[in-house]
């Protein structure tokens, strides 16, 4: 009596994090199917105490499908539209159709009024952008947002298994007294901060960047938001942080934020400087909810905000937020985190 | 036919980069003293093939020294006064006298021109403060500066040897299995970001956010710069990078930002997209120079820009600098760097 549903792009880092979910969230699954590359064929992964075996994405049938999550990368784009056309829902965590008018870009807490009937094919959001309009979607609510600066610092499996393998291989090498080498990432990611995340677009902005910049005017349905975005990556296994600096259209006091966003459903903040309370991305790792705190005033301009965000950016940066999408079409109303 | 000089604090992370400085600095030591807290009295240090006893600071006298370069933190201020009472030209690395309207607060690239013939105590900088200032100060020369945010990535020498060890102790409790401890960071440093640089201040900034933002536009002259920093504990051994993005009087591209940084002493612009290159932390470890890389435009801000920059924060963020502050009051001009 439960949902046929399809994991795309299973043996990856956020594929996995999709079957923690639907166990812990309780998803009503009557039939798990796995996918993946050629190469993955004949793994088997756990689920609901069974050993599923991985089917081949570009062999698969999706007909039957109710949801079909995918997190196989943007080379997969047409195995998403035929899974969309063969009858799933299908919620693509890759960057292939964010950008796409007839695609929508959602994040349940902030634009669920997006979301149309029938719809078969819904983008989710790239995983610093996310975190981030978790925490200013229910500002801009309140007050318009004028500006916005970001400085990212974001962990190191949001990249992929190979690239927390290599992390440990130079923790290891540096033990050892060997050379540290680097294949995934450009430089050494060990004891360093490396400022650049995934290629460089137009401009000297990266990818990135430009994914944060672009797809937050989208969903804030702001396309002349002034936003800039600096995207770093850290030795930190999992959760992004960011530092954020906020203009809005009138003044805004740290009180008024810190009000606004304990309303925020998904939001919590932690911020106490007299008992030394603020969040760290070891504090995130593993949870639902973006954690926010050192909140106080910009010091060089009256009004405006700094704060600091953390969350986990492979369960609301990327299989949770699918997983409330699917939860909001299926069962019309997204659930309480 | 040297000079006598002292280091105060010797046996300090920032100590013992002076030792390493004076010897690769050729500088003019015809006796070097070394002084700290009670408690290191007995050690020795090497210096030029010697190995020199450590005084106890409270009871050494500081007749006769020509230099003395004070890195023992605040606390040790009146002894600091006492030693250019004496006759040394003291040279105090801790934040004791930076705010002081008394005490010339210097880099010497960037306002050697408040140094006056016969003072005796010069103040310098926080670490943080002349990393970004070496970058501000040839930009603010061209076109004047409206608007500064920064978020920090800081390296764990910048707190002392203590918080090297802490590090290396949660790796290798997690190589071991055992739990991670902290003592000197509020937080596990390893594999995580702390959004905290020692105490808090008022407002919600921390201190150092404050010395940033203070001693930035003491330095520049600038006492209504808009400058907002966050300061972000990251674990990285040694350089502090920092994420800028900076607005002027008039819109500025990042073609005129390099050029103008390409004639700047003390800064190198490694900055090119096609080529890959960007600096890091480890690229700046045990070097002179601060790094400067990732001009962009600001894409939501015309005529603004963002940057990155890296710099060794023990060399020209405290000790590199102090020399260089020496050399140029008891030789009368900078040497090349």
């Amino acid at each position: 009596m439960g949902l046929h549903v399809a994991v795309a792009g299973a043996t990856g880092a956020v594929g996995r994090e999709f079957l923690a979910l639907l166990e812990q969230r309780a998803f009503p699954v009557g039939r798990l199917r796995l996918m993946a590359s050629a190469r993955s064929v004949g793994q088997r992964l756990s689920f609901g105490g069974e050993a599923i075996a991985v089917e081949e994405l570009a062999r698969a049938s999706f007909a039957g499908v109710d949801v079909a999550f995918f997190s196989a990368g943007s080379a997969q784009k047409e195995e998403a539209r035929r899974a969309a056309r063969e009858g799933a829902l299908v919620i693509d965590n890759s960057s292939a159709f964010r950008m796409d008018p007839d695609v929508p870009l959602v994040i349940p807490e902030v634009n669920a009024h997006t979301l149309r009937p029938g719809q078969r094919l819904i983008a989710n959001p790239n995983c610093t952008t996310i975190l981030l309009l978790m925490v200013l979607a229910p500002l801009e609510r309140r007050v318009r947002l004028r500006r916005v600066v970001v400085s990212t610092y974001q962990a190191v499996s949001g990249t992929g298994a190979s690239a927390l393998a290599e992390l440990d291989a130079q923790i290891e090498a540096e033990r050892a007294g060997r050379p540290l080498t680097a294949q995934v990432y450009p430089k050494v990611i060990h004891a360093n901060a490396i400022p650049f995340v995934s290629g460089f677009g137009p401009d000297g902005l990266t990818q990135e960047e430009w994914k944060v910049v672009k797809e937050s005017r989208r969903i804030l349905e702001r396309p002349d938001l002034a936003l800039s975005a600096t995207c770093v990556r850290v030795p930190v296994r999992r959760a992004h942080s960011e530092s954020v600096n906020l203009e809005f259209d009138r003044p805004v006091t740290p009180g008024e934020v810190r009000a606004w966003l304990a309303e925020a459903p998904g939001v919590r903040v932690w911020d106490d400087p007299a008992r030394m309370a603020f969040p760290t991305p070891r504090d995130a790792d593993g949870g639902d909810d973006v954690l926010v705190g050192r909140i106080r005033p910009d010091p060089g301009r009256p009004g405006a905000i700094d704060l600091w965000l953390t969350g986990d950016q492979l369960r609301k940066g990327a299989a949770l937020n699918a997983v409330q999408i699917a939860e909001h079409v299926l069962v019309g109303a997204r659930r309480p985190a």
